[in-house]
């Protein structure tokens, strides 16, 4: 604690990202839902053949090529969306727009923990809706609050999607208040609201570049909704940044999106391997949620979640456990290459083995 | 206004940065004082040669590399920096972290307008200092408010800079306060604060990659302080999005800080650019502020400001100027190449020839 800082300062909890070790190819990195294959090739030929110079000038403020690119894909007019910084950034402006001490806010009590950190850090009063024993969201608790509502959907750490009836019965119980769907998974096999935008005013659609575009290295989010909710978005960060996405940032994530072939073989081979290693996993005996995204949520009830976490990285193999009541039997594994995952598997079962052994002696 | 937005949304009026045009290469570019030279070819060679393959994975959360070379130059400690995306973004976060509706900040009445959108932004009391007639900070006034206090060092837009002796004045001054010392164009001939940083806790200055180091394009600033206000501003950055300086950015920021010779080079032009320019108004009949910085701020009594600058726009010729009352019969000017300020110089002389035409036929 400083006496320089303010109160909020000192009260303020922040966001714990999964670790970023130094030497990445030591590393077997399953820890923070990155993609295992590199970015679209088409885009990185448009940053290597880039005329640095043009580095000198400020951005276009509004990202205008990422913004077009991304409407015409999604059959939305440039005026329904908004680029940031990382859907961190566009999640960030989100609570700080629409939400504050009276405009409540609610989220499942398991689900991305920055929500609750933006919260606190813009004064915003928020409520936590429980998920249900199996890890499903409450929907319709979720439509009896009064207030907004954030849902991940496929929702993290969970991996769990929704259907879009579901989602479309939380946003219409909430028509004077801002539905938040933050889809940061959605391409790997959720369901998506952004074809709901039109007919709702209230809805909110988060993207990133982050995972299923392999960019997490270049900081790309999108928000698509009404042109209420995006210009009030446009006051916000004008008020804070006017320039947050860069110029690099910008050509990666327009050419990224273009190449929809590319990001369709992407795709494809991280869903065949999320399910290959599903079903390696259950053979292991543990229990493994139905994963919509690139990650799975796996327990066993023969081990300590926190144990295995810390053998898996002393062998070099990062996944992520949260000492979260609730979910703290469970581990999320981020789907890496083949490769990857077959190393992961191996040690897997070393471990169970070593401790099947250890039960055995004792 | 929208129904959705909460009530500090409806009340924000963001700042407005200067025009970008669509095509830069038919513009006289001389309005968001960028530096007209590009960034370093070392920096360009790094980003050409980079394994964009890496992209994929999340940059380190805290700029690492960029932090560890601004500190050693600057001949801090890491813990000293803070790197964001931007110094507009490094503002936005110690604005958040140190003052709010309690400790209240005051800056000149006449300097970089956004400090003002922040205030409102995040619910900052503020005040404003009245410059002096001649353009000057009102160092006893500024010493003697009960707050924090931001200063631009050199001004803008006025370009004028303050002797160290006086910022230390006013850093004494406010022991218990936090000051803010926005360094974004001292490169260019201001005394710069960063050696003092070490004997005052309450003294952060704000850097910019953006003007000397050619890097606008790119979103890199830093703040150099105590290690209590940089922790500060860790805790606000680490709320609201882990990872705000992308990979690209972090190596164009750390390759163009180790370019000394380059970055020296690229000064003395500007400097010399200036210089010559400035004389060349004042023979042209205006009074030109002494600079620090690179740009001028000029005005000629024969003319009408907004005239000027619209006229200049006419031909091609950005500048800025700003309808403000104290100001509004100056222009301000960002120094271009020595092609780019005899055109201007040129256009500026058929102006007055017009205007003196003008006057003679009524």
């Amino acid at each position: 604690m400083s006496r320089f800082w303010n109160e909020n300062t000192k009260k303020i909890v922040p966001y714990t990202p999964g670790e970023q070790p130094e030497s990445l190819s030591e590393t077997v990195k399953l820890n923070t839902n990155e993609n295992p294959y590199g970015p679209s090739p088409k885009a990185a030929e448009a940053l290597r053949t880039l005329d640095f110079d043009i580095l000198k000038r400020y951005p276009n403020p509004d990202a205008k090529d990422a913004i077009k690119t991304f409407a015409k894909m999604n059959g939305l007019d440039e005026k329904n969306v908004f680029a940031g910084n990382g859907s961190d950034e566009v999640l960030a402006f989100s609570f700080k727009a629409f939400f504050d001490g009276k405009k409540k806010v609610y989220f499942p009590d398991i689900t991305y923990s920055f929500y609750s950190v933006y919260c606190d850090l813009f004064g915003v009063k928020y409520g936590t809706v429980p998920l249900k024993e199996d890890f499903y969201p409450d929907v319709d608790a979720l439509c009896n609050v009064k207030g907004g509502v954030v849902i991940a959907n496929p929702n993290a750490p969970t991996s769990i999607g929704m259907p879009l009836e579901d989602v479309v019965k939380i946003i219409e119980a909430h028509k004077d208040d801002v539905v938040i769907v933050d889809e940061a998974y959605v391409e790997f096999g959720g369901e998506s609201a952004i074809g709901l935008i039109g007919r709702y005013d209230n809805l909110l659609v988060v993207r990133t570049m982050s995972k299923s575009y392999s960019l997490a290295g270049m900081r790309v989010g999108f928000a698509a909704g009404g042109s209420e909710l995006i210009e009030g978005l446009n006051r916000v960060k004008n008020s804070f940044n006017s320039y947050t996405v860069d110029r690099l940032a910008c050509i990666a994530a327009t050419e990224s999106l273009k190449d929809e072939e590319y990001h369709k073989e992407t795709l494809e081979k991280v869903v065949n391997t999320r399910d290959r290693v599903k079903k390696a996993l259950e053979k292991l005996g543990f229990e493994v949620k139905k994963s919509s995204a690139n990650f799975l949520f796996a327990a066993n009830k023969s081990i300590n979640a926190a144990d295995y976490y810390e053998y898996l990285k002393d062998h070099g193999i990062l996944i992520r456990y949260f000492a979260k009541p609730g979910i703290d039997s469970f581990v999320r594994i981020s789907i890496g290459t083949d490769d990857e995952m077959d190393k992961f598997l191996r040690e897997t079962e070393v471990y169970l083995n070593e401790k099947s052994a250890n039960r055995k002696k004792h």
